[in-house]
């Protein structure tokens, strides 16, 4: 099989740093065009860890040039900012990777949370970029809306749960992150000062990814509980998520049979950590059940860990073109550690 | 009013050292007695922070010299080891603040979670040393329990809402605590390529405090779902506490209203961080409520948060010997965080 | 003896927030002034970590109202705006320790690395702020030029050494610093995920720090080469430094002897590291001698720590005020380090 | 061509983990042969990352068998214990990269720094693995010692200012190393506690790397004054290397026509970092040039940065084995940084 021309609009910021990263060495995707919102300068310019690796031209996004030199495109944009360029795109027949929220949520929701919609259509037709939910819909898709880094890591701690939860009772997720998923932009919250021996929660019961999760578990908005924090690492999210089950089962068990086929969850009979997902697309999840039997139902914690930059984002990402244009899942996707 | 001799026995571990580093300077305590096991040593050897600051020598910890020079001892020992002390220094007339687990729990409770305890008739009479519940009994205590780091942080921040919480609900403390709480003791967890960069749950649901932390707020160990988190930072502990609550109140002016005479205890208006309480014996607390109507009740996220050696250990030990001596309760006590 | 009014013009900064923690429990300072550029706020505004302990209000930097409540006063501002309120502060009789860089050098070299120097006549009266240097002289200063955080370190390691070293020889300077040094502003250097894990030298061989050591030890410009780098660490400074000497000494006996009565340089057998000294005016230094036999000379390396913002900034500012006032030297001067 | 089979032997510590990460993926080698000193385990149990990855058995180190199943293999073993592997490895026809110090050094140099040698013969025709040194004797050798971790990042900064360099003048290298360097090993200097927000020199013109440096430059060891110091990093390495030079040139045009056709340095005009190079075979090297003019010459501030693991240890031990084995130099070697 030939090589299939990708185009990265937005490699300035980390998801495109990894985007690029990944595409440079895959085996199938041909990095054909490159863009950021100024253009007129280079890969290295950008980012000096490619030196003597590559060293493309980053041009002014342009969606007539992106979208003869390409087959798919990966949009690492703000929000707002993504739609008016994968409205043009899929009109002209390009496959859209997007990796900002515009696509993830209904018209009603995403408005509530975010901004007003200016492409309900492509909206109607997107598909959630999680394999584990949509593996099937994702190999026909056009447009796939790449789930938020919160979400991921909260949905597939959850989701082998939902049958065993009790209806109605508080999904309390309490999540760690790394600064990488502040983005690039200078802020009090990313000076190192501020964090470095620090830790704090942030927009407590309040985080846009809140409705995300609750919209893709099927579950009201007002059971998902929802509080992130921000730790002094770069990169990695662990997602300490406590729900209310009925029944007697053993979790440990459940969890594995539910992930037994999947490449890119792995299910650990330890406490899981940041550092073993680093720089990879896995997602690490471990759960424990106590012995507690309350009126509502036992409690289960669950740990669930992945890269934020990349299981969050950008190896996610590359995972859904991989499907999108009938390549194996994993080809191309790291699988080997930032340890130690 | 003249000085008040007072001992510190287990000088080498950071709890210990961090005792030396107030009485040094308490206007009141001299410190006239400090020893460990082996003795035979100086302060400045132990801890090379203290040249030119305070050189006292070194003893083996020996029960009798330690009763003829001092009023008042702290022991920072292990478990277990500290009531073999104890006994024989109440004994003698001398006070004692302990901080160990030895003195904490009622003694089912304690064997059940440490090891026999072989002295039930001090235990029977020692004071848990939170002043926010037991100030009048502290000030005639002679053997005064000092809580531990994570149940300090937990406590103060479940301790307002106790009364609005939906009983037989989970009480969900989710914890944060810096490496320092491990001790100096070398193992795999404080290797530093471990934790670094890195962040993992311990002990889930099976840690020791959560008994303490349940007996103390006077609910069944069963309903407190406590999972402590090891983190990349040297001193900090943030508590995030999940819990059910009804009726229609304010809980942040709830929370003003149950501190407004708190020395040692913050109410802010912002989510809470570890740096502004490092150094300190302040515990900071914030709470939010959610909009949620569940069938049980909302949900309120409070965040709490201390430096653990000093609130979570020596600083809370001295105002609970300042208090069992009839001083000032935050005599000497240290309020200077160690920001930025 | 009563006590004597200070105020602090700059309290927004990381080393205003050090001269307040400082001077809130002096025993003879009292803070009756403190103001920033804009004023109309408070100190725990600026500064949470104050709250419960300082709540002063923070004016408009007025030097009138400044000179009708202090008799001293500390800058903590830019150079440049510093000058512009020394002149009429010590032109109202006030005794002045400026922060800044402005009343360090000679005007002829202040001029080629920082700005125009509009404050000659006070400039050519101004003490430099070393006590191992110019205590005499500190004593009946008006104006204090507080010396820059890595010309003290560097300084207090080759003092000692100076009439050993062999004329004409490089002195090599290689600095590591903390973060906190770089300031509250934000840049792309103190983004922490540009900070964290990484490492690198900044302005190598062009600092302006450099002719500060050098005009202070009183060689040539040209035989300072100074490489200061950026560490993953908040607070704390470490001058590796190297120089040749010649004659047959004992150099750890040398410094041992010069350093024998200094209240704020430590000696050590042991490489020293930048915790013992964190939160103090303390200095440590370590000299070790090579076996190396060159013509010009044997090596010496000295390693010299301090905490940048202590005795690199605002504790050592405390220090000369209390020798201009006539007051103990280590009056209300921090020596408990922030250790462990 | 087909694969080639080569084993590793020490795949429990860092540098064993990385040279796995590495093989596992390697486009020609097949990792056929696994071992450590105990054996009976497999590669996930020794590093959890590796699940879903590799997991291959890891059996207790036998010549025999690592002879019949491999063409080359990579020790990972601590100096002394390496020897034992080489010399009936070498008998056996196989191939090694040895990892360890003990064939770096002439062996009277060997045996004044670490121990007697046993395996003279071996040692007198063993190649230092440093390319940019010994690439046409690395192409025909059978044993090959991969340097050290100091001295490749110094020597690669040196090297190409050799004939500049004034002679009989000292050349200083204050290094700046990441805890991995350190090793598994528990140890005071290895606990988080210790390290984190600290800095500290260690081994100071002592360390042993100094003469492995000397003799590489073909200096005297007494010329070589080095002084390591370990950074709260978990990977990473800056040389800060300073020379004296005579002769009028421009230092960055010298050091980039020196690197010109070297496929893992490169030259910056910007000062060097250690987050650039992470993770990959590169070292990335810095030159400043200092405007003074004293008697001996100018001064060179040389900057180099390698992954002390890669770069440092394993990435370079690939090369090697590429080198050996008639491959491209870069095959398979990680060329994309852990950046952000």
């Amino acid at each position: 099989m030939s090589v299939i021309n990708v185009g990265v609009i937005g490699a300035s910021g980390y998801t495109g740093l990894e985007l690029l990263k990944i595409l440079i060495h895959h085996p199938k995707f041909n990095l054909s065009y490159v863009a950021n919102t100024e253009g007129g300068t280079t890969l290295v310019s950008l980012h000096p860890s490619l030196a003597k690796v590559c060293d493309l031209d980053v041009k002014k996004a342009d969606v007539e040039e992106c979208a003869t030199s390409c087959a798919l495109v990966f949009l690492a944009l703000p929000h707002q900012s993504a739609m008016a360029y994968v409205k043009p795109l899929i009109a002209k027949g390009i496959k859209v990777v997007d990796l900002s929220a515009d696509y993830r949520l209904p018209q009603d929701i995403y408005e509530k949370f975010y901004c007003p919609h200016t492409d309900a259509q492509n909206l109607a037709k997107a598909v959630y970029g999680l394999p584990e939910l949509f593996r099937k819909e994702l190999k026909s898709a056009s447009l796939v809306a790449n789930p938020g880094c919160f979400p991921t890591s909260a949905i597939l701690g959850v989701l082998p749960f939902m049958e065993k939860r009790v209806k109605n009772t508080p999904i309390i997720i309490d999540a760690k992150t790394g600064v990488s998923g502040a983005g690039k932009k200078l802020s009090e919250t990313t000076h190192f000062v501020n964090v470095n021996e620090n830790l704090f929660a942030y927009n407590p019961l309040m985080h846009r990814h809140a409705p995300e999760i609750a919209q893709k578990l099927g579950v009201d908005f007002e059971e998902v509980h929802f509080v992130p924090h921000l730790v002094p690492i770069t990169r990695g999210m662990l997602s300490s998520i406590y729900i209310q089950v009925e029944g007697d089962f053993d979790a440990h068990e459940l969890l594995e049979a539910y992930y037994k086929d999947a490449k890119h969850v792995r299910v650990s009979k330890n406490p899981v950590d940041m550092k073993n997902v680093a720089g990879t697309n896995f997602c690490d999840i471990y759960v424990k059940q106590s012995k507690a039997s309350l009126e509502k139902g036992n409690i289960l914690f669950i740990s669930s860990a992945i890269d934020n930059l990349m299981r969050g984002a950008s190896s996610a990402a590359v995972v859904n073109a991989n499907l999108m244009m009938g390549l194996d899942e994993d080809l191309g996707i790291p699988n080997i550690a930032y340890v130690p």
